[in-house]
């Protein structure tokens, strides 16, 4: 298998040590002295032939710095075009060059506790991809979150693949609903992670957005010659935007054609400070009438009556806002602008 | 009259800002360029003779530098006995060097927003103080407070004199009694200002506290001669701790002795970062969901989800709380242990 990585996404939840010049996946946001990146990067060295890291422009010299040994391609998109074109880019480059081969899409910027977990479920992934099918790894549900989207597993797939049939997969629910999710014990999160062969995706494409399928053929025709930025320049741009959820996943699901592993794998998206607080507890200091409090600084921090308080301190600003209201963060780094547009 | 100035008290529930080391009283919480005590001090000039600033030997070298040509006598505590052998030393010391003299007490860490104000009640104080009194200030209330004690006022003095009588003193009230005391129009706040004849003073202790004045005569004789130190050496220590409103205010209130001055001067104690948001608001940069911040950082400090969030950063720690439990900081400096017992 080859690992396809998109790196992008600001996450704009974890300002400010979030920034557009330095997104959530070049941080070290557990604090063991690896980024989200270099993390992902060791990770998938274990499951995979080669790696691509899919990455903007302006990011790509930082990619580059961060992997550190481990042997992956930097590819830069000259723009941001959203996930199905920067996953079929890289899956159209690797079946230019090693024909029908199995690939996987795993984020840069999620955690995952438990390792040979995800490698177990990559494998079983892997042989079922061979077969054909578009497969995802679902995380088994530890809470009703509504923070996630959701895979329904259907009848197992037939044996010796160990897997599930999806039925469809489910946007992000209401607080009820993902109670009755978490209660049935059918549904699973969706981590983003999906494995398919690189000729069952171009023709998914081929099929259901000719257009795309075009710009991305041309594209990794030209990769690996002297014509490759010439290319870009011309393609890219008009590419359509896409999430491979919507463009791939969910048609092909339609049809039957989609599997899930499940798998207990500890993974976070780590997509704001509650869940980064869930992960590497970081309480004050001094905390009085204030549990649960998570407090990242160069100094002590003292709470007093806010539970849940949630405080982070950089060099240039310091974030004060509450477990519960963490998703909020988005709305202040939208907010900034005047002599504040420069902390984004 | 001559002005004494208690400085003491460390107003614990300003730390950060406020230590041990750095009290209240030598801070410039307003953030307009003078510390509280010059702030004291300079209003005083305007209605004083002289000023005998009382203070902790461990702070008279900074209040000393803080004079910065203001005329004031230092006179430096051995050790804490609390206001009455404060100000009771003071007034003797004075009552040796000029005889029966008016004296007036004034802390060193209130805010005044108009000085003129306080010079027209200080003068009428005086006045009514010469006839025998024991006289306060009273601050009409302009909130149902339940952080200060009241002044029962009573009759009017008899004419040429503008004041009334003190029915009595009473401790903080609850809310509900504070809100009758708002609406009934006869209760003033005790802001601890008390003017009063050195010989009706050193009667009252002579009478009633026959240990304390004995002790604070003999030191107050031997002041400016070579046994100073020795006298203080000798008595200090053994002086009772009693404060200024039982020792003297309360049981000649309860004989008809006490007068009280009326006033509106923008008074405040900034006893907490209420107190001091209500005095200089300083809003949050950036507040989401969070009206009434007050934010003090020497970087952007931006706000969640936390309505009325205090934040307050110094050098070696930040503190979050909220306006509204801003009264609890007090717990949390007195759970300063460990590595942190130094940021007391």
């Amino acid at each position: 298998m080859y690992a396809i990585v998109p790196a992008g996404g600001v996450g704009s939840r974890l300002w400010p040590l979030s920034r557009r010049t330095s997104p959530k996946f070049l941080l070290d946001l557990e604090g063991h002295g690896r980024t989200m990146l270099q993390t992902t990067l060791d990770r998938l060295a274990g499951v995979s032939d080669g790696i691509v890291v899919v990455t903007g422009e302006s990011h790509a010299a930082a990619v580059t710095a961060q992997l550190d040994g481990v042997r992956a391609e930097v590819v830069a998109e000259p723009s941001p075009r959203d996930s199905m074109a920067a996953i079929g880019l890289a899956a159209a480059i690797l079946h230019e060059r090693h024909g029908d081969v199995v690939v996987g899409s795993f984020a840069a910027d999620h955690a995952i506790a438990h390792p040979a977990a995800f490698h177990a479920a990559a494998r079983t992934a892997e042989r079922i991809a061979a077969e054909g099918y578009v497969v995802t790894i679902g995380i088994a549900p530890t809470a009703p979150s509504s923070a996630y989207g959701y895979i329904e597993a259907g009848a197992p797939l037939a044996a010796p693949l160990e897997g599930r049939a999806v039925e469809r997969f489910e946007e992000k629910p209401e607080p009820s609903t993902a109670a009755a999710y978490l209660a049935s014990g059918r549904y699973l999160w969706n981590a983003g992670m999906f494995v398919v062969r690189t000729s069952v995706l171009l023709d998914v494409l081929a099929e259901l957005h000719p257009e795309l399928h075009a710009g991305l053929l041309a594209i990794a025709q030209a990769w690996d010659t002297d014509a490759r930025e010439e290319s870009l320049a011309q393609h890219w741009g008009t590419l359509p935007r896409m999430v491979i959820d919507r463009a791939v996943a969910e048609p092909v699901a339609a049809r039957g054609g989609v599997a899930v592993v499940p798998a207990e794998m500890g993974w976070s998206d780590i997509g704001d400070f509650e869940a980064l607080a869930e992960l590497e507890p970081r309480p004050a200091r001094l905390a009085v009438d204030a549990p649960g409090t998570y407090a990242r600084a160069t100094r002590p921090v003292v709470v007093v009556g806010v539970p849940g308080a949630v405080v982070v301190e950089t060099e240039d600003a310091i974030l004060v806002t509450t477990r519960e209201r963490a998703q909020d963060v988005r709305l202040a780094v939208d907010a900034l602008d005047g002599d504040l547009e420069g902390l984004r």
